[in-house]
C-alpha cells in the first residue's frame, strides 16, 4: 500500500486535466490496478490485500491528498468489496443464502483481477430513501430484467460494474441487490458538471438489462444493503479520509507556493499554514482512531466515525479557504493547484452526512439520547 | 440610480453565461449606459448624475447582488470618474496643469456620452510598486509614443478608452497617466481564466501607440494617480460594496431555494441564514459609515475604509461558503447560483487590501501608530 | 451628553473594585445625577434631555466602555423613562386612562429630579412569561395592596422607585403595572453572585405594600408593559450597546497593555486587535442604524435591532477573549481590567435574547416568514 | 490508573470550594497519594506505576475532567519524576554525575512514599529566559546556601520539596537545580489571586536555605533542566490534557443541565453539543497520537505535541464559551460548574506555548523551516 504515496505526485500533475475536462482519471486507475489496489479489500485467502480498515483510511487520505476524485471513485469500489469482505456469513445464513460465499467470493475474486465496482443506488429526488426508490425487477426465464434510473453514479461509463439496488415488480417491499456488467443495456447519461469533485463523473445511468441468476448478489432477494447496514463506516468514514487529504493536498500547494515567493517570513502565512496543519493532523487522528475502532468492533465506533466525518468536511473547506489566502490573489487563477482543492473541498461537508447532520447527531449522542432515532433528519 | 435595483433580475438571469464563459457582461453594461449610469460621479453641472460616494456604495452593492463582475468592471469606471470629479483643482494648479479643469471635463464628459473607462496600472511581477513600472512613453511629434504591457485590466477589449500610466524614457522618475482610446494598437492577451468573476475578463493589454497631446491625463507629466494619493477608498472601499452585494445574492438565493424545497423548518438552515444575514448587514452598515466619513472628509474615513474592506471580504467568503450548506449538494451543479457566488467571493478578500493586510493596517491603528508607515507589506 | 465620555476613565477606576465586592456603583450614579443623565429620555417640556433612542445607544455605549454594571442598571432606567416617553397618548385614551399624560408626567419628572428607577418584572422560574406570574395585588381602602417576589432587578436597594408588574387577585388575566417607591416594604434578597456583571447587583426583591391610586401606573389597570409591546428596542437593542462599549474597552485596555509591555510590533496582537477592532465597529455601526430607524418609526427597525443584539453578544465575547490572548498570562490576574470585562462580556449573548434566539429569528426573516410568530422559543 | 476516573465525581463535588476560596485541592491529593499516584512516574523496579506518557496523559485528562487545579499542580510533580524516570543515564555520566542514578532513584522514591514536588524555576519578569534568572547558590561548609524569589510557584506552600533553578554566585553561567525541602526558609508570598486555575495557588515564592549536599539534582552543577531539553512534552503536552479534560467536563455539564431543565429538544442546543464534542475529542485524538509519539522516541513527536497544546487550549476555551450558551443565563451563578471551567479553560491558551506561538511554529514546520530556530518568540 506504500505503492499510493509514491503515486501521489503523479496524480496531481493529472490533475489539472481532468477537473477541467471533468474527465474519468484513466491513469490513476491503471495504476491502481497494476499495484493491485483493486483487491485491498479482499482477503489474503483470495489473493487481496486484505486491509483493515485502518490500512484503507490511510491510502484514502493520500489518494485525496493526489486527486479527490480518484479518492472518492476509488471509495465506492472499496466500500462494496469491503463489505462484502466484511459480512457476517451468520447473516447470509439466516436468510437462507446459500450460495452467499460462493456468490460473494466470485465478486471479490474480480476485484483482484482488476475490476473496477460502482454503486448505483441513488435515484434522483429520492436520496437515501429507499421507500421511494422507482427502479424495479422482475424475474423472468433464465434470470431477472432490470430498469433502473441512477444518479450520482461515480466512476459512471469507466466501472466494470455496478452494484444497483431495485425492488420486485410483484413485491415492492422486497429490494434487491444486482451486479450488473457494464453491457448494452448500461447507458450513462452526463449530467454530471460540477463546481468541485468533477473528474468523479457521477453521472446519471440507466439501466434496461436482462441479468443472469448469479448477478443476484448473495444469491437471495431481500438482502439490501447488507454493507450499509452493518458498516455505516464505509458511508461516512471513508469519504472524510478523501477530504482530509483534499485539505493536507492545499496545505503542502500553499508552503510551496509561499517558499517559491519567499513569503515564508511574513507572519499571517505562518499562523495560517500553522493553524491549518493543526486542524487537518487533528481531523486525520480523528479519523484513525475511528478507523480502529471499526476494525475493533468497538460500539463507540459509529460516534467516532461522525466525529471524523464532521471535523474532515469542516476543516477541507476552512483551510483550503484559508490556503488561498497564503498564496494571495494567484491563487484564483486556473492552473494553481488550490483553486482547484478549493472547490474539491467544498463538496465535502455538503456529501450526507453533512456537517449539519452530523453535529445534531453528536449532540444527541452526547445528551444521552440515541442519535440514530431522533436526530434531525435532513437527506 | 433606482434604476440598478430593478437590473438585478435581469443580471442576474445573464451571470451564469458570463460566468461559464468568461465573456464580458454586454447587457448589462448596455442598461448602465442607457440609465445614464456611466456618467454616475460626473457632476450635475457636466449632465452627470453627481453621486456622492455614500450613493455610489448603495449603486456598486447592487450591482454586486446582480453580477459582481459586472460591479467590478464598473468600479473601474466610476473610480477614474470619481476621483477626477474629486480632485481638488488647487493641486492640479500648483503642479501647472493650466489645462487640466478642460481636460478632465472633457474626460468626464465622455463618460456622460457613454463612454467606459478601464483602468491599466499594474503590471506582472510588479504588483503596485510603481519603482518596478516597464511601461514608457516618450514625447514625439504631435505628442507621445507609449508602449506598455499591462495585466489585470478589468473590461479589456471592451472600455472604450484605458487609463494608462508609464514612465518618461529619458527621465524614468517622472511617472504620467494617459487616457488612450481603443484603437489598432491596443492589442488584448486573453490570460484571464480564474476561478471566480470570469466574466471581469481582466486579462493582460499592451500598448503601443501614438497618442495627441490631449491624452496626457491633466495636460502635464508627472501627475500620477491622482486619484490615488487622494481617494484610498477607491482601491478598498468600492470593491467592498461589490463583495457585500454577492453576499447578500448568496443569502437571497439560499432563502429561494430552501423555501421551493421546503427546508425552512429546518433549524439548520435558519440558523445559517440569520447568522450571515447579521454579518452581511454589519458589513454593509459599517461601509456606508465609511462612505459618509469619506464624503464628508472626516479624518477617521480611512480607518472605517479598511474594516469594510476586511469586513467584505471575509463575511463574502464565509456567508457563501454557508449559503452552499443551506441548499445542501445541489448547490454544487453548475447552474446553481450559489455555486458561481461562492467562487466570486472567494475573490474578495484575496484583492488589495487583502484582509490580513486590513488586519494589520487596523491593528497597528488601534496600537495608535501610523498604519501607512508601520504596517506589515503584501502586494 | 458628552459628559458620559469624560466619566470614562473614572468609572474604569472603580469598576475594578465594584467587580469584587459586587457593589452598586454609587459614585458612577452619583456623576449621571449630577449631570442631569437621569433625565436623559424625558422630553424637553419636561427640563430633560429629551435624547432619541440614536443618541442614547451612544450614551450607552460610553457607559460599557466605563463599566458595563453601571450601564446595564442605567439601562433599565433609560427604559422605563423612553418608553413612558414615547407611548402614544392614544393608546392610553382608547383604554380609558384619562389620568395617564398626567401621571406619566410625574415619573417623568421624577427622574429628571434624581430618581432612579428598576424594572422588578421577572419571577424566578416565570422569565417573561407573564400566563405564570405569581404577583398580585388586591384593590383597598386608599389604594392597592401589591406582594410580589420579584428576580434579576438590577439596582435592586439602590433604586428609588421599583416598576412592578402584578396580577388583579379577583381577575388574574389582568396585569397592572406600578411604581413603588423604596419603601419599608421592599425587602432585597442578595441572590446575585455571579461570574459576570457582579455590580449590577441583579437581586432577589420581595414586595409587600399598599401603594396610593397614583402609583398604578397610567392610572388604569390591564396597561402592561406599555413599553414592551411597542418598544422591543428597549428590551433588546440598549443591553446590544453595553457590551459593545465593553468589547471596545477590552480592545482599548488590550493595546495599553501591549504598548506598555513592548508588544506592538508582535504580528499575532497587531492581528488580533485589528480584527477585534473591525468586528466591534460593525456591531456598533449596525446597532447605530438600528436606533435611526427605530427613531424614524421605519418598520425595518426589528430586524436590525435583532442584528445588532446578535452581532453585539457575539462580539464582546469573542474579542475579549482574544485580547486576552494579546496581553498573555497576565490578563487573568485580579486587577487587570480584561479578566473583568471577559467575565463581564460573556453575559451578553446569554441575555434575552440570546444569540441562539437571534440568529433563529433573523434566519426566518430571511426566509420571508414572521419571526414572531415562528422563531424558535427559548426564554 | 482507572482510580482517576472514579474519582472525577468527588473532584467536581469539592471544585466549587477550591475555586472559591483559591485553597490547594487537598482531599484530592490525599486521594492521589492513597492510590500511590504520586509515583505515576516512576519505574516498576522502584515500586511506582511506571506509566507510559500515553498513559499518564489520560490520567491528566481525567484530572483535568475532575478539577483544571489538581490537574496543573499534579502535572509539575508527573514532570520532575517523569523527566527525571526517563532522562538517559548516559547524559548525566558524561557530565561526571557519578551520584547521579542513586540521587535520582532517592527523588523518585520519595515520591512513591507519597511526597509531592513542586516546580520554582521561573522569576517575575523573567520568565523562561535562563539569562536574566536572579536566584543565586553558594558553596558553603556542608553543602550550599541559596536564596532564590521565584513565581508561579503551583501548589506553594503545600508541595512537600521543590525543584529550585539558581546560579552559581562566582560562575553566572553555571545554572543548577536544587530539590529543596519545605522548611523553614521557604516562604510563601500569596500573590496569586486570578481569574481561573484558582486552586493551583501558584503563589511566589521565597528561598533562603542552606542545603546538604545532597539536595544539588543528579549530584553534579550546571545539569539545567536535565528535563526541558529532552522532554519539551513535559512542558506543553502535559498541560494540554488537563485542559482537554476541563473542556469535556464543560460538555458533561452543560449536557446534564439541558437535559434537567428539558433543552434537549431544542437544535441549537443538541448543535452545539455535537460541534463541541468534535472538537474536543479530535484534540484529545491528536493528544494521545503525540504522546505514543513521544513514548516512541518518533522524531515527530514535537510537532504533534504543538499541534495537542494548540488544539487544547483553542478547544477548551471555545468550547466551554459555548457551553454556557446552552445552559443559558443560569450558567453565570456562582455554583454553576460551567462558570468556573468557563474561567479555568480561559487560561489554557495564555500558557506557554500559547496558542499564537504554536500556530507560529506549526506553520514554520509547515513551511519546511526549523521552527525551534526561527518561530516568533514570545515568552
Amino acid at each position: 500500500m506504500r505503492e499510493v504515496r509514491q503515486m501521489v505526485p503523479r496524480m496531481r500533475e493529472r490533475a489539472f486535466e481532468h477537473d477541467r475536462d471533468a474527465s474519468f482519471p484513466k491513469a490513476d486507475f491503471t495504476e491502481l490496478r497494476e499495484a493491485g489496489l483493486l483487491g485491498i479489500m479482499v482477503p489474503g485467502r483470495l489473493k487481496g490485500l486484505g486491509a483493515t480498515f485502518r490500512e484503507y483510511v490511510d491510502v484514502a487520505y493520500h489518494l485525496g491528498r493526489g486527486n479527490g476524485a480518484t479518492g472518492l471513485i476509488f471509495n465506492m469500489h472499496a466500500g462494496v468489496t469491503g463489505a462484502l469482505a466484511t459480512a457476517p456469513d451468520e447473516l447470509a445464513e439466516e436468510l437462507g443464502a446459500a450460495d452467499y460465499p460462493a456468490r460473494r467470493d466470485e465478486i471479490l475474486t474480480g476485484a483482484v483481477n482488476g475490476s473496477l465496482y460502482a454503486v448505483a443506488m441513488s435515484e434522483r429526488g429520492v436520496g437515501s430513501r429507499l421507500s421511494k426508490m422507482t427502479s424495479r425487477y422482475t424475474r423472468v426465464d433464465g434470470g431477472f430484467h432490470l430498469t433502473a434510473d441512477k444518479a450520482f453514479v461515480s466512476g459512471a461509463g469507466y466501472a466494470d460494474a455496478y452494484l444497483v439496488a431495485a425492488r420486485n415488480t410483484e413485491n415492492p417491499d422486497t429490494v434487491s441487490q444486482f451486479l450488473v456488467p457494464a453491457t448494452d443495456g448500461v447507458t450513462v447519461d452526463p449530467t454530471w458538471d460540477t463546481m468541485g469533485m468533477r473528474a468523479t463523473g457521477s453521472h446519471d445511468v440507466h439501466f434496461d438489462v436482462t441479468l443472469p441468476p448469479a448477478a443476484l448478489v448473495g444469491g437471495v432477494e431481500g438482502i439490501t444493503m447488507l454493507a450499509a447496514q452493518i458498516a455505516p463506516h464505509w458511508m461516512v468514514a471513508s469519504y472524510a479520509a478523501v477530504y482530509i487529504g483534499v485539505a493536507r493536498a492545499a496545505i503542502e500547494s500553499a508552503a510551496e507556493q509561499a517558499n517559491q515567493r519567499n513569503l515564508a517570513a511574513l507572519p499571517s502565512v505562518r499562523t495560517r499554514l500553522g493553524r491549518a496543519d493543526a486542524a487537518v493532523s487533528a481531523a486525520l487522528s480523528t479519523l484513525r482512531h475511528a478507523a480502529s475502532l471499526v476494525d475493533a468492533g468497538d460500539p463507540d465506533a459509529s460516534t467516532w466515525v461522525w466525529r471524523a466525518k464532521l471535523l474532515a468536511g469542516d476543516a477541507a473547506a476552512d483551510t483550503t479557504a484559508s490556503m488561498m489566502e497564503v498564496a494571495g490573489a494567484s491563487a484564483i487563477r486556473s492552473g494553481n493547484p488550490l483553486e482547484r482543492l478549493f472547490r474539491d473541498a467544498r463538496c465535502g461537508a455538503l456529501q450526507p452526512a453533512t456537517s449539519d447532520v452530523c453535529a445534531d447527531w453528536l449532540g444527541v449522542a452526547a445528551l444521552g439520547g440515541d442519535p440514530y432515532a431522533t436526530s434531525e433528519p435532513r437527506w
